[in-house]
């Protein structure tokens, strides 16, 4: 277990009000405690509470080692997890986190007539939002595979092809630079597709003209990254050009406002004024970006509406688009990470006009 | 959406005492309406009560078509879900999909005070035991599919070759017959790693005298195949060779057993019998199988405990193991679907010892 980031949570928990929390998503465990637990339908709950309590509950299968500070509660198929959450618990208001199923905290308030349960997943979620030393080294590690994974695909587009042999081609490039598999499932589109934020690949096949969205991004460590560039296939229109590189500043505005102490809005503003004076306002259709760290999507939102106030270690993307429907579409997307003055990007791989 | 199947869900909330419930499962939505919506950390949710009223509230992101008997309330990341499902749900009494995520239900329960959440997923995963003729011969052919993918696997067995590499052989195997990709991590295993049941395939490399295990599955259309087959490389000695054949025999016997109006347990025990008449009972450390349909894991349960009856559609494993810690370990897996007067086995390929 982490005792910083128990303390941390803990920490948080009193500025929530919440005496006790029970955290379940398998990378907040993880987070906590250095343990992987993916539990499948069985149940898995870290309790904490404001006495510094530390309780893993985890069904016998996915056997964990004993370790001082951290109590652990093991049990079969055969015996029921709830009974022995409510035998822990303390009655009245528990933090549950978002993610943990329903049939769970049905049982326990069933269980636990006195307990009124609350959304617990803040303490932890924050905590998360800045990483320290060690996490921003496997983030800054996964972003530098994903640049070479999305290089090699880079150099793999042919005539002809079809989305879903381009997308099997990153995730094989993703393996061969030592990625542990996609951290999703990658984004890789052609021509009108791309005006599509989150198009699902199919068998388009790839011709002259197109504009080539490759938005991919690898586990190394645990730590995922994320990254978009777009190319365009042959050649490439005036509007083509123009977009693209409406697009690339934006980028570049939505990097170069970052800096602790203000708020995520104003990151998302700074890019987003880029494509609006452009008069491409309109079709910029979705946040300019989005925290990660062991999920592609964690805290902080990098949005018009994020009050979030950065701070260092914090990690997100910044990927603004202009989506034209039926014609093209364009994303240049990049991680960073809050430092003591600016920020640290973490992809290296050019943003220049590609004409492949 | 699939009125037959809604209709057959409201008769067994009745049977639950269940006035109302949430269907949010992404396999149970499918099931009900025909439309895959993959939510992410979004709220999804069928509304269904005992008036016949269907509501699909999702994000607009996941655009869905209108259609007669469903309403559709759609919403954008600025708008509050919860509102709007409060708005509509009745006070009382509400079953709860097992895997809607808390915190849905816990805002939920702050926005409607009159609400009582109980356990609301039987009414659905009952219907989804019994499999219709349009979902049986997908069953079918996902199984086909994979039978053809693990024998092509057989074949690129190669000393020194290790469990990732044998995973990714089946994973492209799996692709090349036709599957949409692998329905749950295969299990590649060799020698001593195949006495873990739950074995997380890693760089062991294969050498003559292991057992190997390919526990294996796809999917096809939505629905999930799994099949186990142990083979052993270069030679099997006596005992592998005994180990084997009363797990062949005991996969058979489980599958014999199989008829409609019978407890599940009584398969279970067919099958648990053999093993335990051959000395090896304390081996055998798990269930005899699991449903499967949409999601690899679902009902019916096929274990020592299972009282489900029995009944002509449902499809599930028969899956017996002998594991000798620090040795080796057997395991044979068909598919199964429960017929008028018996089963169908869904696997074609042949059980007999392999020596490789």
């Amino acid at each position: 277990m982490n005792r910083e980031r128990i303390s941390r949570v803990i920490e948080n928990m009193k500025g929530c009000g919440l005496e006790q929390i029970l955290v379940s998503a398998t990378p907040s465990v993880y987070y906590l405690t250095g343990r992987w637990i993916a539990p499948g339908e069985r149940m898995l709950a870290l309790y904490l509470n404001a006495d510094g309590d530390v309780v893993l509950f985890a069904n016998r299968l996915f056997a964990q080692a004993p370790e001082a500070g951290m109590e652990l509660v093991e049990f079969d198929d055969t015996e029921d997890p709830i009974a022995l959450l409510a035998a822990r618990v303390r009655p009245g208001r528990l933090g549950v986190d978002k993610v943990w199923p329903s049939q769970f905290i049905i049982r326990l308030m069933e269980a636990l007539p006195g307990l009124t349960p609350a959304l617990g997943s803040a303490p932890v979620d924050e905590a998360r939002m800045c990483k320290d030393a060690e996490e921003i080294a496997r983030m800054r590690e996964s972003s530098r595979m994903n640049d070479e994974a999305l290089r090699r695909t880079l150099g793999q587009l042919r005539e002809g092809m079809t989305e879903l042999e381009l997308q099997d081609a990153y995730l094989r490039n993703a393996k061969e630079v030592g990625g542990e598999g996609g951290s999703f499932t990658p984004i890789t589109c052609f021509g009108a597709n791309c005006a599509e934020p989150h198009h699902d690949n199919d068998g388009t096949r790839l011709k002259r003209g197109d504009s080539v969205i490759l938005d991919v991004g690898l586990m190394h460590r645990r730590y995922a990254s994320d990254m978009t560039r777009t190319a365009f296939f042959g050649f490439a229109t005036d509007e083509q050009k123009r977009v693209y590189d409406v697009c690339r500043r934006a980028n570049e505005a939505g990097r170069a406002a970052v800096r602790p102490g203000l708020p995520m809005c104003e990151f998302d503003r700074a890019a987003r004024r880029v494509i609006e004076d452009a008069g491409y306002g309109k079709y910029f259709i979705h946040r300019t970006g989005h925290g990660i760290g062991l999920e592609v999507h964690e805290h902080p939102d990098n949005s018009s509406t994020s009050q979030t106030i950065a701070r260092p270690g914090m990690c997100f993307s910044v990927e603004p688009g202009i989506y034209l429907p039926g014609s093209f579409g364009v994303r240049v997307e990049d991680l960073v990470v809050v430092t003591e003055d600016g920020c640290e990007t973490l992809n290296a791989l050019p943003r220049d006009l590609l004409i492949l």
